[in-house]
C-alpha cells in the first residue's frame, strides 16, 4: 500500500530497470529461499539462540575500518533541513552492529548470550557474475565465553542445519588458528609473513602441492601491482615440514605429536581436541567432522578454532556454513575484551546446491483450490464457501479477475500450480452443487455444496505434502 | 559471522551509538513482532498471496515524485572505481517496486497478480518521537482487476488478521473516492479544491462539526507558511449539505438516494454494494464493516474504495491496516493502465495495541530446558543428552560460560525465562541420574538419566502453550 505522494500523474514515463548487482525474489524463489531459513531458525532456537535485529543503517564510523572495506561501504544522505551532517551507512555484515549493540548495551544481556540474525547486508562491490551487491545473511553467535564447548556447539549447529535441510554427504572442516599460526611462526618466519603464506596454501586446490612448494621456496615473488617484493624463501626441509603438517588430515594426535615443542600450537590442539570430544557426545564425528590443518578461513580475523563446511557431490560450490572464533569482537569500541564464536549461512549457495541435489521441499503454490465463479451471483456464493473452507485451516482462493470465461479461470489455475478448482454458475446454484475438476488427474464431477469441506478435506489430506508446504 | 576485513586492531575506540530514527530489536520485542508478522502471512497465504520480495535498493528516478518525497528518500553512494554515477537509493515504500517488477517482466505474472511483502523501507524525515527512519511494512496487493471483488477481498484480509491476532473489537471503516470527490465536486468547487477540502475534514476529530463548518465558510485562509490564500467560502446551505453527507455513516442506501443525481458518486456507490454483499457473504458485516463518508485516507493517491481500520478499544492509536484501490500503479512506466487495489499493516501500531491490550501470545523464551554442568566431565554427558533431546523436539540449551558455579548458571537460566534446570556434576554422573530442578514451583528431584526424555516431555506437553511458542 503507498504513501498519498508517491506518484506523480502526467510525468514523463520511467524506464522500469532494477540496478545492478541487485535483484528481486519472485513467488517460487522467495519460497525455496525461506525453506532453507526456516529450517536454519528452528534449529538456532532449539539450542536455545535468540533473536536479535539490529538496524540496518549504522553511523559509518560504527563500521569502516580498513580502505578495503571502507570502499565498499554504502553511504547515505538525503536532503531534508535538518539532515545533521552524520554519516549513516548501510551495515556490510551483522557482526559489527552486533558488537555495537553489545557495547552500548551489555546489562541488557544474559552472558553468554547466543543470538541469531537473518538480515540483508550490503557492499558495494566491483560487480562481478553471481556476486551481488545486497545479499541475505542468516547467522548465530555465542558471545562472552571462550569456553570450546561453545565452538563445539557451533559444530552441532552446523550439522543440525544440514541434517534438517536433508544434506547427508557434508563435511564439517575443522582447524584452529592457533595451529595454522604457531606452525607458521615455527618455520620461522614472521608474523608479517602470515598472509603471505596463507595466500600460497590456499593455492594447494589449483596448482596442486608441486605448485605450492616452488611458491614457498621462491626468494622473490611480485605483488598485485606486479612489483617485486621479498618471497618466503623456505628451505626444502622447512617445506618438508609444511608437507607434513598439511597431509595430517583427521590425524590431530600426529599434529599433536610432531609439533610438541610448539606452545602456542598445543593450546590450538586441546581446544579441537575438546570441540571434538564434545560434537562426537552428540554423535556428529568424522567422517561428518574433520580436523584439516591447512584450513584458513580468510587472513587475519579469526583468533581460534574455523569452520566450513563442504558438500562433498558437489565441492566446487565452496563452503555452505563457514565461521569460527573471533575473541577481538568488541576490539573496536571498547578495552574490556569480550571472546565470541560464531557462523554465517551462505543462503545464496545453500539455495543453488539444494536446487542442484533436487532437495527443495517446498512450491511457490499458495492455495489448495481455486474457485472458479461464472458469474456474479455465483461470486457471491464463492465468498460465502471459501470463507468457510479457510476457517478449518484448507487455504483456497477464489478467480478476481472481470473475465469470467472459464477457459481464462483454469488457465489461471494451471498457472498457479492449483490442481482443484470448484465451478460454480447458474445451473449448479439451481441444484446446489459445485463441479470439481482436477486438472491434474481429468476427474470431474458434482459434489452437493453442503459436501465441500469433506470432499475438499479428503484431497488435501492425500496430498500431505503440498499441504504441509502451503501451511508452513 | 565476520568478513575478515571490518574490525580494525589497535585502532582508536568508537563510542558505540545506533544513529537517531533507527532501531534495534531486542529478543523479547523481536518475539512479540515475528508473532505479528506471522499470523498476517498466515492469512494472507490462506488467500492463495504469493511472496514476491524486491530489491531494497532502487534507482532514484525509479522513486523520485513529488519534492516532498525526493526530500525523504536516501541516496547511496560508495567509492569502488566502478561506481557508475548511477543515483541509487533506498526504497519508500514497497508500492513503486511492485509497479517496476510488474512494468519490466509483465509476462512473469498471471493476472490478477496477489502478492504480499514483508520489508523494510526508509524514509529520511525530520526526526520526531516515535517517527522512525527505518520502519517494517507488511503489504498485500492484489494487481490486474477493477473488479470489486478484489476489494472485497482485502476486507476480508483485514478481519481475518484481525482474528487471527484474537483482537474483537475493531471497525474496518470503508468508502470509495468517486463518493467523496462527485460530493465535493457537486458543492461547485473545482478539482484543484479537493484536497483543501479534505484538510478541513481531517479535523473533524480535532475541531468536530462547528469547528469544520466555521473554516468550510471561511473566505480567506492561511496557508502554511502563513500567506493569506482564498478559502473555500460555502455557502450556508452548500455546509448544510457537507452536514448530511458526513453523518450519514452505515447508510450506504441513504448517500445513494439524497445525491442520486451525482454520476461519479453513483459509481462509487455501486462498487461499495459489491463489496459490503461480498463481504457480508463471507461473513464479515456491520459492526465491524462501516461505511463512512468522511473517510478520505490520503489526498489524491486513491482513485476508488479506501479502507482503515479502528481498534475501538484504543481509537487514539489510529488505524491498523489501511489501504486502498490504486488504480494508477503504472503510470510512472507505461500508458497501459494496471487497477490495483492493497493494504498496509501498521506493524509498530499493531505491536502496540496488542502489548496494551494484553494480547501477545509470545514470549522471548527459546528453550524448555538448561543443562547446568558441574564439570568438564558432565558437561559431555550435557552434550549427548541435549542432541537426544533435540531430536525430539524438545529445544534446550547448555550452560556454555566458563564459570561452572551453580549459582551463576540458575540466574543464567532466569533470566532467560527458562523454568528447568537439569544439573548434572560428579555425584549425579556416579548415580546416573540428573537433578532436576523447577525454578517456578521449587521443585528438585534426581530422575534416572534413562527416564530423561520422558520426564521431560511430560513437564513440556503440560505446559503446552509456551512450547507452541517455542517451536513456532
Amino acid at each position: 500500500m503507498p504513501d498519498a505522494q508517491c506518484l506523480m500523474p502526467n510525468a514523463q514515463l520511467i524506464k522500469p530497470r532494477l540496478p545492478g548487482g541487485f535483484k528481486d525474489l519472485l513467488p517460487e524463489e522467495f519460497a525455496a529461499r525461506q525453506f532453507i531459513l526456516d529450517k536454519t531458525v528452528e534449529v538456532y532456537r532449539s539450542f536455545g539462540f535468540q533473536p536479535l535485529e539490529t538496524s540496518c543503517v549504522e553511523h559509518l564510523e560504527t563500521l569502516s575500518g580498513s580502505d578495503e572495506t571502507s570502499k565498499q561501504i554504502y553511504r547515505l544522505f538525503n536532503q531534508e533541513p535538518d539532515f545533521t551532517g552524520e554519516s549513516l551507512s548501510l551495515r556490510f555484515d551483522l557482526t559489527v552492529p552486533l558488537a555495537r549493540v553489545l557495547a552500548s548495551n551489555r546489562s541488557a544481556f544474559n552472558l553468554p548470550f547466543k543470538r541469531y540474525q537473518t538480515g540483508y547486508v550490503w557492499r558495494g562491490e566491483r560487480q562481478q557474475k553471481g556476486r551481488f551487491k545486497q545479499f541475505l545473511q542468516c547467522d548465530a553467535d555465542i558471545v562472552g565465553t571462550d569456553d570450546p564447548a561453545a565452538d563445539a556447539e557451533i559444530v552441532l549447529l552446523i550439522d543440525a542445519i544440514m541434517q534438517s535441510l536433508g544434506l547427508k554427504n557434508f563435511t564439517i572442516r575443522l582447524n584452529d588458528r592457533r595451529i595454522l599460526n604457531g606452525f607458521i611462526l615455527s618455520l620461522g618466519l614472521s608474523p608479517a609473513d602470515i598472509n603471505s603464506f596463507l595466500r600460497i596454501l590456499d593455492k594447494l586446490d589449483k596448482i596442486g602441492w608441486g605448485g605450492v612448494a616452488v611458491l614457498l621456496s621462491d626468494k622473490t615473488t611480485r605483488d598485485e601491482n606486479g612489483q617485486e617484493t621479498a618471497g618466503l624463501g623456505l628451505s626444502p626441509d622447512k617445506i618438508e615440514l609444511v608437507g607434513k603438517f598439511i597431509t595430517a588430515k583427521d590425524n590431530l594426535k600426529q599434529i599433536a605429536a610432531d609439533f610438541a615443542e610448539i606452545p602456542a600450537l598445543q593450546a590450538g590442539v586441546a581446544s579441537l581436541r575438546k570441540i571434538i570430544t564434545l560434537a562426537a557426545a552428540a554423535g556428529v564425528k568424522s567422517p561428518h567432522l574433520q580436523f584439516d590443518p591447512s584450513l584458513a578461513r580468510g587472513l587475519d580475523y579469526y583468533t581460534g578454532p574455523v569452520f566450513e563446511t563442504i558438500l562433498n557431490d558437489i565441492p566446487n560450490i565452496g563452503s555452505v556454513m563457514s565461521g569460527g572464533r573471533y575473541d577481538n569482537l568488541m576490539e573496536r569500541f571498547s578495552r574490556d575484551s569480550l571472546p565470541a564464536t560464531g557462523i554465517s549461512l551462505g543462503v545464496d549457495r545453500l539455495l543453488a546446491a539444494l536446487q542442484e541435489l533436487n532437495l527443495l521441499q517446498t512450491t511457490g503454490k499458495s492455495a489448495s483450490a481455486l474457485f472458479v465463479p461464472l458469474d456474479d451471483a455465483a461470486l457471491e456464493k464463492c465468498f460465502s464457501l471459501a470463507s468457510e473452507l479457510r476457517i478449518h485451516s484448507i487455504p483456497c482462493e477464489i478467480y478476481l479477475g472481470e473475465n469470467k470465461k472459464l477457459k481464462k479461470q483454469l488457465t489461471y489455475a494451471n498457472q498457479k500450480g492449483i490442481s482443484i478448482c470448484l465451478i460454480l454458475g447458474e445451473v449448479e446454484l439451481v441444484q446446489n452443487v459445485i463441479q470439481l475438476k482436477n486438472l491434474i488427474s481429468g476427474e470431474q464431477r458434482n459434489i452437493a455444496i453442503s459436501d465441500l469441506f469433506r470432499e475438499i478435506s479428503k484431497i488435501v489430506t492425500s496430498d500431505k505434502q503440498v499441504v504441509s508446504d502451503i501451511l508452513v
